[in-house]
């Protein structure tokens, strides 16, 4: 093919599509399981259970109206997967396709290290499933469903034999509610999703500079005056807390203190360090309002405050935050600054422990256990708190060396656009944790995914958080050995489906989205901008707000082509394998050439079909110097690899200048908040052409 | 490009999008505006409003909740479309964006022949709308949403006078719940479809042989016996008319009798005129169960239950059914036999009037008006009651005639699969109707779209209502000479897009389904089976369930391709509408001519890609013998665009044979239950290659 033909086309776009890769699923080493996470131990067996109309389920032994909940839930699943329409009457245990068998009631409010386990035995004849309580019962049932698939014979489960139980017993999801509001139905589908990776801690950071987002019927100007209208009623969280122990999911509240904590002061004032008045924060960062250690109506707010949520949240943690004090207020404050010269207290980080150890004790008074950031570890504050590492795995075991639980969610930022395999090789026994005693390592509980909210809204919050989340989630549950990363992309791959089948919409989103920038675009041009969407990724990090002029705020549109773009792009992951396939087999895999030179020459083109539309929107021109970027980039790659299949080398010269060409266009990319992430893999494609000879001519 | 080698090559399927179709949107007559239904009358002014951050909505005159929640749901409609965030809080009238003025209050029950009209203006300064009532508030409320539009600069609104109201009083979508249960969400959001497009009645078939699916707290067998668990209660009734009433939508309820009433009986055997006992049917047509007309105690237990519903329902009509009633168990039973001699009553049409007249009176009795299909109209029948015609314009008209009032249905069965079209020619006013005289067509209330629910659930019924009943519903509103069939078109796929970001799925659904067929493929081979589902349709009218072996239930599951595919394919629309343009133009137009070859390759190629995904799937296996025939019809029409711009003419020997495998491949199709819709513009290729040499070779 002529590749300046395809760049010049007025007419057509040649859209190449290529049919040797994938069948990933399929391909997979067939004594793993297509379950995500993997189960601590499993055997397959002979044949499968087909999965037809006629299909029941039953529940012995213990019983609650949560296990039928489960039941109900299970058979609409079941039917979302297969399409297939099952009875929902009450089944005869002696006659259903799968039985399950629970022998006894979990704690009244779900605490950590509750057994977790359950067996799963399936042959051709039919299913048993055992729990020692519905905890384990509703994680098998998730796990039958995963291993739901189609055959030559229609919807089956291969017979297999399962023993499953957690590596940790807390493995959880944060979501920061207060940057962005985030609507409880959103909330609700993410938590179907926790359920179906067996995450079992909903930890739920309510409150920030930016929104303070519970009712409180005490204080009720927290909300009225700090959220915008936008905040949860007591009976919602009701709602949200019974939906999540239907789920097997436990709900960690965060209120977070002293810093962080602007939206309390709109309401009340007298609660900061400063003089105020104050409003919410339309931006984001670390800002100077900070409560005041050393006014006893803190306390005193803080205590009926506490004992108002202690109740209304019935889990056994409470988090209190207590990251980020930049001291300023207390700083300029000079009733602050004599209070700490008559109380001996040296610095702003004394002061902040002094802050820490009074709320602790009203939150121990409340009845519940502190849960905090890194900063609320300092010298002297008693065992029986959890510290949340978001400095690292070093911290972490640092503390659990001193005696305190700890659970980790520094690797785990999935706001920071890492792909899954960067989180993935992420473990909380990594680090300095791998040399802490057995006893000093069972302080580590486990882990969270943290879903900071500066820019994910209800529509795109989902596409943030899965599928990756689900490659942590296993992280947390399966065994430590568990690391291929192949096969954890094939069965995320596999899951992702599954969700959005659950009603999670990380997919769907991005058409509506991609539609909104292209206005009344055509289907076809729709298409090429699509194609550069699923092509490309948002900046990583923290690079999207230190750009100059950006000033993000919370009153910005999130629609822009950086919101409308995965993560991890999956189309430029299978790129960049295969890319890797064919430098290491020195390109003899003519059919692998081939694959990359048609996506490359689609590539190429591409840009010329979107620039047309950036004329009807600013949306679409706002992503045109990351377009025009990645489609010079194909080009080089793709002249590239002509070279390497012509046994062309490319003289050393132009290699370096091809290299600094690439990451001009990355630079440029990011013009758009975009960047290329199959740079990487051009690169490779450049520089295997300046050694080429390997691959012999007409390959 | 050698198409021998696209459909042989293992390595690569060449897919072909075309660049310069589309644009339709932009094309239009500028004068035109892109809303649906289009105004009575409107005229475009200069420049335009800008929407932004700071965009506010106030209303003034007379107020009510529902106008408040309406300003509500605009605000969060429009943040949907544009990404851009609004704030809630209210607006100064002096100072908002757009400013509401509405006169007085409606009707406390929405009735048939309010007032509905509005106008709007915008210039670029604002937008004014004023309505008499909230019920043309309402509507120029959506108009406004649909004005919206992306540009150069932005989210704009055009400059534009607008004064508007309906054609017809009764614009309404039937919904059958019987044969498969609808989920209440399921049916909201479909009313949110119907208050976009100004729909105004909402017409629930509520009870059929397969289900009776309404909460009687009179006679609770009614829904315990004949619903399998799936019922709305009274409550959730209550909830489903406020959540209509907000958008300007009356509920009309259907009970049908004295046939399609098997569900009746499974509870309350002696309704029926035969023995008994009866179970839910799981088939559908038309069944031999039938009320006894000639038992008093009939009419006492419908006097009640019909008593139970008008204080339910509010709204003034309650449609009684009355269709299809074969007469059998009548023939059988003696005591009816003797009823009916002792009665002079001669035939079955005349028990039938003896029992409609009885129903008509108890529905008259509790306050209501009668409305039911054809079959009610009997000689005698008092001129208050609505016929509502499955039959035709023609018997419409015939009953206007009479002094009756009636809508029509029939030629807007969305069930049928034909395109929106075929049934925007259809008129409530054509055939004998276009000759009544003023008064009689007064009587002529409107229409209604009708769901039948054979083959629809919840996952799918979005993309069997959607996108065509706004071609229907412009239909119902705009005036008479709203013809252009390409207009139509355009903006039926703008308000396409728009009614997915309300919350619909008939866009969406598609590939989730296909996902479920293809289980563990990989994107591409997804694609390609997408490909195919997008360029197909299911089987049309009737012929799904008179296919022998078929032997439809409404236990079997809907998960096959003919339930994946639209109604109508876009993608084969738009290739026929370029197929009639190259012919026309005796090929002249290159680019249309490449576009037909680029699009006739990649479907020539696609079943290669599909087969191997067939012998893991039964569910893709089913859809093969369309697949297989789609591509070789389109080879058949590739082969012969090549003659007619090579200016090799078909001989007339081949042009038969050709013609005749098409037909083939049309009844090949049908085995997988889906239809060829490019079948008619590849023979007009054939056609065109046996006269060619119009088209010189080389363009």
């Amino acid at each position: 093919m002529n590749t300046i033909f395809l760049k010049r086309s007025t007419y057509m776009l040649l859209l190449v599509s290529l049919l040797t890769v994938g069948r990933s699923a399929r391909a997979q080493n067939s004594s793993e399981l297509n379950v995500m996470p993997l189960p601590a131990k499993s055997q397959l067996g002979t044949g499968a259970l087909k999965i037809e109309g006629a299909f029941t389920v039953a529940f012995t032994g213990y019983r609650e109206a949560r296990l039928d909940r489960a039941g109900q839930r299970f058979l609409l699943q079941l039917n979302h997967q297969t399409g297939i329409v099952f009875s929902s009457n009450p089944a005869d245990p002696a006659k259903a396709t799968l039985l399950v068998t629970t022998d006894h009631e979990s704690k009244p409010v779900q605490d950590v290290g509750e057994d977790e386990s359950y067996t799963l035995d399936v042959t051709p004849a039919g299913g048993k499933l055992h729990a020692a309580n519905p905890l384990g019962t509703l994680h098998g049932l998730q796990t039958f469903l995963q291993l739901v698939a189609i055959s030559q014979n229609g919807f089956v489960v291969p017979a297999v034999s399962i023993q499953d139980q957690p590596r940790f017993p807390w493995r959880g999801l944060m979501i920061d509610v207060a940057r962005h509001f985030i609507p409880l139905p959103v909330i609700e589908r993410n938590l179907d999703g926790m359920e179906a990776v067996k995450m079992n801690v909903f930890h739920w950071h309510l409150s920030d500079n930016e929104g303070f987002r519970v009712e409180s019927k005490k204080f009720p100007k927290l909300q009225e005056s700090g959220s915008d209208g936008l905040y949860y009623t007591q009976d919602e969280i009701r709602e949200l807390i019974a939906y999540a122990r239907d789920r097997g999911i436990r709900v960690v509240p965060e209120f977070d203190m002293p810093g962080h904590s602007t939206a309390w002061f709109v309401g009340y004032p007298e609660l900061a360090s400063g003089t105020g008045p104050y409003q919410l924060e339309r931006k984001w960062g670390v800002f100077d309002p900070a409560m005041d250690p050393t006014n006893e109506k803190t306390y005193k707010f803080l205590n009926e405050f506490l004992g108002e949520m202690a109740k209304l949240f019935p889990d056994q943690y409470l988090h209190i935050g207590g990251d980020e004090v930049n001291g300023k207020e207390w700083e300029t404050n000079p009733k602050i600054q004599a209070f700490m010269k008559s109380h001996d207290i040296k610095n702003n980080e004394g002061l902040q422990a002094y802050f820490s150890q009074h709320v602790q004790e009203l939150v121990v008074k409340h009845g519940k256990t502190p849960i905090g950031w890194d900063e609320i570890l300092v010298p002297g504050v008693p065992k029986n708190i959890v510290i949340h590492s978001w400095r690292g795995a070093d911290s972490l075991a640092a503390a659990a060396k001193q005696g305190y639980r700890g659970i980790l969610s520094n690797g785990y930022y999935i706001d920071l656009g890492w792909s899954a395999a960067r989180h993935y090789v992420v473990d909380p026994m990594g680090g300095a944790a791998a040399n802490l005693t057995l006893e000093q390592q069972e302080r580590i509980l486990g882990g969270e995914a943290t879903m900071w909210s500066e820019y994910v809204n209800w529509e795109n919050i989902d596409s943030r958080i899965w599928p990756r989340t689900a490659a942590i989630a296993e992280r947390f549950w399966s065994p430590q050995n568990t690391t291929d990363i192949a096969s954890m992309y094939a069965r995320m791959e596999t899951e992702s489906t599954r969700l959005e089948w659950l009603g999670l919409t990380h997919r769907s989103y991005q058409r509506k989205m991609v539609q909104r920038m292209a206005g009344s675009a055509s289907p076809d041009e729709l298409f090429a901008l699509l194609t550069v969407m699923e092509a490309l990724e948002p900046v990583k990090d923290y690079n999207r707000e230190t750009t100059p002029g950006e000033e993000p705020t919370s009153l910005k549109p999130l629609n822009r082509a950086v919101d409308a773009v995965h993560p991890e792009s999956e189309v430029s992951r299978r790129f960049s394998v295969t890319v890797d396939q064919v430098v290491a087999s020195s390109c003899k895999d003519g059919a692998k050439v081939a694959e990359l030179r048609a996506q490359l020459s689609q590539w190429a083109a591409i840009d010329g079909h979107v620039q047309p539309l950036a004329q009807h929107s600013p949306l679409v021109e706002d992503a045109t110097p990351a377009s025009a970027a990645f489609s010079q980039a194909a080009e080089l790659a793709l002249t590239a690899l002509e070279r390497i299949t012509q046994g062309l080398p490319l003289p050393e010269a132009l290699k370096k200048q091809q290299i600094d060409a690439l990451n001009a266009f990355e630079v440029q990319a990011h013009r758009s908040q975009l960047t290329l992430p199959s740079l990487a893999a051009f690169q490779k494609l450049i520089e295997a052409a300046s050694t080429a000879g390997a691959c012999a001519p007409g390959k």
